[in-house]
Order: C-alpha cells, then structure tokens, then sequence
C-alpha cells in the first residue's frame, strides 16, 4: 500500500494542528477568544474585554490578560504538531485594558533547541497601545496534535 | 470634635477592604472564585475546574491558573486598603489540574518597601499536590480601596 | 565482595557533593564566596562587595547580587548529589548593596518533582534588610556530582 | 544670557552618558568586559569567559552570563541620560558558554511609558548560537547620569 498523501507543508501542519486544537479549546472559546493568523512559531489571538472580565474599575483582570497570551503562545509553540506544554510564563503589566477594548496578542518564537522553547508574546490594544508583555517557556512532551498527520 | 469611631484593626481593614472588592471583581466572579479567608498580607482563595476552563484533554487551560492565582495576589496586597496593582508576574506549572479539581491559591508577602511589594503565591489542589508557584511584584497608587476608613 | 561502606545520610551526602563542586567552582572562589551551610534542598553562601564589584555610586553590580543567588541556588540543587542545572532565574532587586556589606544568600527548596525543581533564595544583608529575591528552575541532567557515592 | 551650546543629539547623548558611566563601572571592567556600541534605547557589551569565571566543567558561572546582560541592559536603559536603575530581571539559560568563548550581549528597549521600561537582552556566542535570553523591568529615578547636559 502507498502513501498517495502529499507530506503537507509547515504552513499546513501549523493550520491543521491550530485547527484540531481549537475545536476541542473550550476555554479560548469561553472566553470569546479568535484565532486570527497562524504559522510556524507564530500567531495571532484577539480578545474583547467583556463586562465578565472586568472588576470594579471597568478594568480587565490581568490573569485574563494574561490568558490571551498564554492562548497565543499554546497556538505558537504547538503549531509544528508536536505536543508542547507551557513550563513558566513571565508578564510585564504595562497598562490597563479597558471594557470593550478589543486586545490582539501576537506570539513569535525567540528560541527553540530540543525540547524547550522560549516565545515572545505582545499583548496591544487593536491598532494601539502596548498593554502587556509576556515571555513563556515551552517544553515539548512525546505525542503529536494530530497523530499520523 | 472628637473622632468617636474606634480605629479598625489591621484585620478589620483588610477584611473591609477585601469584601468592597469582591462586590465588584466581576471576573472572580464569574469564574466562581471563593475568597475563603484575608489577612493583612494574606489571603486564600478557590476555584474549581469547569467544563468551561478547559482543553481537550480535560486540563485546566494554564492562563485560568494564573488567573487564580492573581486574585489571590490581589486580595492579598490591597490588605492594607491602599489601592494596589500588579506590575509583573511570573508563573512555574508543576503539574496540570484536572476538570472539577478544586484549586487552593494561597498568597502571602515575601517584601514591602515603599510603594512596591512580592507576593508568592502557591496553588494546589484542595488537600493535595502542587500545581503552580506563582511571584507577583505590587506597586501601590494613589488612594484607598474604602475612601476614609 | 560485599560493600563494607556505611550508605551517606543524606546530609552526609549533601556535604560530600558541596565539597566536590566547591574545589572547582573557580567563579564562586574569585568573587570570595563562602559556602556558610548546606542541607539537602538548602544552602546558605556569603559574600563581600568589594571594590571590583561596585560602580560609580559605591553600589554592587546587580549582576553580582544574582551571581550569588545563582551560586546558592546550585548548592542547594546539587545537594542530593545528581548533576543539576539552572534553566531559568527571575530575581527582584529590592534595596541596593554597598561596597563593603556582607551579603548572605539563604537558597530552599520549594518544589521537586520529576526532573524539576524550584528553589527560592533571599538575599540580604548580614543581620539586616532584604536585597533581592530570587527565583530559580533547575533541571536535572544524567550524572551524579561525585560518582558512585 | 544666550545658551551658546547645541543640544546634543540623541545619540551624542547616549554616548556621553555612557561614557561617563563607564568610567567609573569598576564590576564590568574587572570582568573584562567592552561597551562596543551604544544609541538610544540600545547597546552591545562582550566579554570573554576567562579561567576565573568557570566551574569545574570548565563552563561558565550562570550569574555571570547574566552579569554581561545585566550591564548591556544598563547601558541601554541609561541612554537618555537620566538615571535607570533595574527593578526586576528574568533570565532564560539555553545552551552553556564555554571557557575563552567570547560572549555578545545586544540589549534593546521593548517598551517605556512613565518611569517604568521593558528591554530584552540576546546572549549569543561571537556569530553563533544563543546562549541566554534576558529580560529586564528598569526604573527611572531622579536625576541625570551627566547633570545639565
């Protein structure tokens, strides 16, 4: 028997793991969350800041600040289809984020050598300020996002 | 004029304190947060994993951990009703949580010096295992969290 | 041929691998540290600023104030005598040192499991205030820091 | 009374002051290290890993691979000539340095607004592999490296 599949290309693997990802991403999807771009080692999450997000100033809660990189940063580093968990995050709090702020976090990879890697997230306001900035460590365990593919 | 109003002790302000805030942290809230007891300096508060809070492989998504951990941090260093923010937070996952774990968060003050203050902040599952070390440094801005208390 | 040689307790053994790395642990040496004490999962190591450590304002390079963290850290996780590394540090810079202060790093164990481990270390000056806390994830290679112990 | 001296340009100024803080920068001209360029918001600092910066495997002291980044990230976050002390700092280590290699460490600002600045420093072995990732918080205090430039 021949394999008659074409081996997809990394643009390909990144969109069908991201894709197999978020459907089973109940969480992101709670939280309103949409996958605007992917790549290898890259991607794009936007985030609109909902009365449920907010304290007592109108202001977003930083950890879900936070959960829209982190969102970004799981597309980002598993977009090679190969099973890759958060180790440790880091974020910088740079300023507030407001009710109906729509956010835009973007992931990039600054590193990857064997199994761990480190990425780069910016969190801004669409078409604005910075918000926040995020570093996360991954660490690549045994498993594929789509097994076979 | 006399001031006849006796002056709250340290724990009677921060528990005055903590409750004007959670009439108004919405996102606590709504993630069906507990805060289980406050202190200056200190606090504790649970969660449990929803089907809502999860991947698809039944795991806590990590930025709801994080986010668990922040109001812990938050209610923790606003204690002393000096309004209080979070300038930067680092996070280490030690082991996943899974749907319907009930998540403990206990933080307490590591330094205060002027307007800034670090907070640790451990999660475990209630009676159990490590999930989580979380840091968070405070920075104190103008104004009280109860005007005049 | 039986094995005649009593198993090391385990601070036996911590003090056997503390010796073992400290006789070539050259960058420790010229900063003038001192390994004070060690315990499995601890340490404590001290050191004073010099006037090679300083910059224009008689303050300690910040850097140096890690490196001894950084030091402590990796006696206290090499102290189960298994070769181990740093993966990632944070560390928060609370009060400046100054040429001359006696600088005493106390570095414990707050989480192992797996190959992992994080380990906090507080920096102060000796009998006095807070300099710095440090964070530090270690990462246990293969290999035993003296072999066959 | 006419001010009879241009303003310097901004990158007359980040040379000014950075050449006054060397001078009196006794920790990184002890190990050895070489300011090689400096603008606004950026720098590049060397350093080769000499005997006394080693452990027994001959690899360099974490903390001084930090040390290097710590000082680039001065530089870069004093360039406006007015004085910038770091806050906060995380690093993550990625491949070990070895004794004699000859270590660069590019520091850039990622964000400034108000008196609090991100910058991430790149460690990499002269035209090699990448060694470590900084990122440091700055603080900006009162007064001027150089007062009344």
């Amino acid at each position: 028997m021949t394999d008659q599949t074409p081996h997809p290309t990394p643009q390909e693997l990144a969109q069908a793991a991201s894709q197999a990802m978020w459907s089973k991403d109940s969480a992101s999807q709670a939280l309103g969350m949409k996958l605007v771009s992917i790549a290898p080692g890259r991607s794009e999450v936007r985030m609109t800041v909902r009365p449920d997000m907010v304290n007592g100033h109108q202001l977003c809660h930083g950890g879900l600040i936070f959960t829209l990189a982190d969102s970004a940063f799981a597309y980002a580093c598993n977009s090679y289809n190969l099973i890759t968990v958060a180790s440790a995050c880091n974020i910088d709090f740079l300023a507030p984020a407001k009710l109906h702020d729509v956010l835009e976090a973007t992931a990039m990879e600054r590193s990857a050598a064997g199994r761990t890697g480190v990425y780069d997230v910016e969190i801004r306001v669409q078409g604005g300020k910075q918000i926040a900035l995020f570093r996360g460590k991954s660490y690549r365990t045994k498993g594929e996002v789509i097994s076979g593919l």
